[in-house]
């Protein structure tokens, strides 16, 4: 039996109801929405029903809560999930400017999952895990790349899969060290799936196909690539698969990769084609968009099911 | 001339639309104020066209600079903020439980302004003041509790004066120090101002009569005591004086006090007779309680003139 692990950062994201350019004035918001990249991952493979687990910190508040709460109802294992009692569960605030572009204000590296550090208990889960899914959002301060690149490497020595969507905010990918822990996560990574300009990250080609045989012939087994709305394609050594994507109307694309991911990685593991794992993982970054808040649009295995079947017979 | 001085927590308060029992689910919510305390206190200050200053750190991001816009606008010498590059603005979740009394989540301790440490162009801040206003929930920290009590003793050293709000929320009383800070401070107090039960904080009275007596013996030059809607008390050793409240439809009460101690200050440092200030400054905090935001309804002088003459009136 599988069981798919990440590490990374638990927020609350309160979303602008309104578009416009950030946060300095009152506007009406909603939330809190639970979110944090690799938590919405995970609870993406767990509503699939896969057996799954998250290594993360919160604060002892309602933001912490939503979380666990919400990770647990949809059968994460959430024994990794350290609650600090005087900690600050972590924050975005996000605004959809005109132009459908996005501002942010983040508190993560002052907020409780500014830290994570492995322990005996979670190191006991890792080795209970048989695939680790590396989130680049989480790899945002030291503890946390520590923790993720040691992961990495106890899954791996026990036979164990990796993969990893770089996922990338741009103010993160200056930072420190970040360069290097992006290199280190490459080189054990298995499947690889990049979106937009993340694909020539770690190439030095000019066109797709170079990049993906550049990244093939690093030792790399798949990549896929995310195209958003335009569908999604995946590459290794002896196959090339695109599909389109489904029609839908977007309400809010926050979350749609994460959860693209989770879906595809959640069949992948099990052995589906290459081709049945694009589809169902299309159909849940298509129905995530349907909804506002990154984790509420996570989808059962059933409601992908009916997804796929009313645009297949439209 | 004199030049009021705060030292404390700059934050940003989001507010729950709907009443209701915290924040475990995404619930409508409006934001982000500027707020905090001595932010809330200093703005209605610099609204009176008093000289006056706060000394505080927010995060370079639009949560600092709704802060920083408002009580530039508002007249207060912002200089002693530093604004950190890599922090984060502090935060108040509130929502309001169906019985009135509010669930806060608080992100104060782990936010920009979890330190605040004197340096030597806030030290000339200082000394260019002639009272020091000490809140007491700016007392979270012991960097903050050094700094504030650092200019308390500059500003007494200089011939300065000091009002304190012990403004206690109960999870403060208990940590560590805190009880010997508000010690300190109120041997230092030339106005203390107190509502409900925080007049039998520093006295064994059990009548408010002997507290105050008991106070006033300490060397503790008046006490003003609100009482929110039924008004406020002024207390010295000749003079006893009691004033009704405003009538007033109460939208949100965040501020009220802060507003009330501010407008009381304010007009006592100017030479106005106690009577007078409080007068003003029942009409501050019942303006401040019809507007939604803790600041949103500081008052100029002409909109307290105006308060008072139509109840006069009437």
């Amino acid at each position: 039996m599988s069981k798919i692990l990440t590490i990374g950062e638990i927020l609350v994201e309160i979303i602008a109801i309104e578009r416009g350019n950030g946060f300095r004035e009152a506007v009406p918001l909603i939330g809190p929405f639970p979110s944090g990249a690799p938590a919405i991952f995970i609870d993406q493979v767990g509503k699939l029903g896969q057996d799954c687990a998250i290594i993360s910190t919160v604060g002892d508040d309602d933001f912490g809560w939503v979380n666990i709460d919400r990770l647990t109802r949809d059968g994460v294992d959430v024994s990794g999930i350290e609650v600090v009692p005087q900690g600050t569960t972590g924050s975005a605030f996000v605004r959809y400017r005109e132009d459908g572009s996005r501002a942010f204000v983040f508190n993560i590296l002052h907020s409780a999952c500014g830290q994570i550090e492995l322990n005996d208990k979670t190191r006991v889960l890792i080795d209970g895990c048989t695939h680790m899914h590396v989130m680049g959002t989480a790899l945002y301060a030291p503890s946390v790349v520590l923790s993720i690149l040691d992961a990495v490497d106890r899954i791996k020595a026990k036979g164990g899969t990796v993969s990893f969507d770089p996922n990338l905010r741009p103010e993160i990918l200056d930072s420190p060290g970040m360069r290097e822990a992006l290199q280190t996560v490459l080189s054990k990574t298995d499947l690889f799936m990049p979106s937009g300009e993340e694909l020539f990250l770690f190439a030095n080609a000019q066109t797709e196909k170079e990049a993906i045989d550049e990244l093939l012939a690093k030792g790399i087994k798949a990549v896929v690539i995310k195209r958003g709305q335009h569908g999604a394609s995946y590459f290794d050594k002896d196959t090339a698969i695109d599909v389109k994507g489904f029609k839908v109307e977007e309400i809010d694309p926050t979350g749609a990769g994460d959860c693209f991911g989770a879906t595809f990685v959640t069949f992948w593991l099990n052995g589906a084609a290459p081709q049945d794992a694009l589809r169902y993982a299309n159909a849940s970054g298509a129905r995530a968009v349907t909804r506002a808040g990154p984790m509420e649009g996570a989808s059962t295995r059933a409601e992908l099911d009916a997804l796929i079947q009313s645009q297949e017979r439209s």
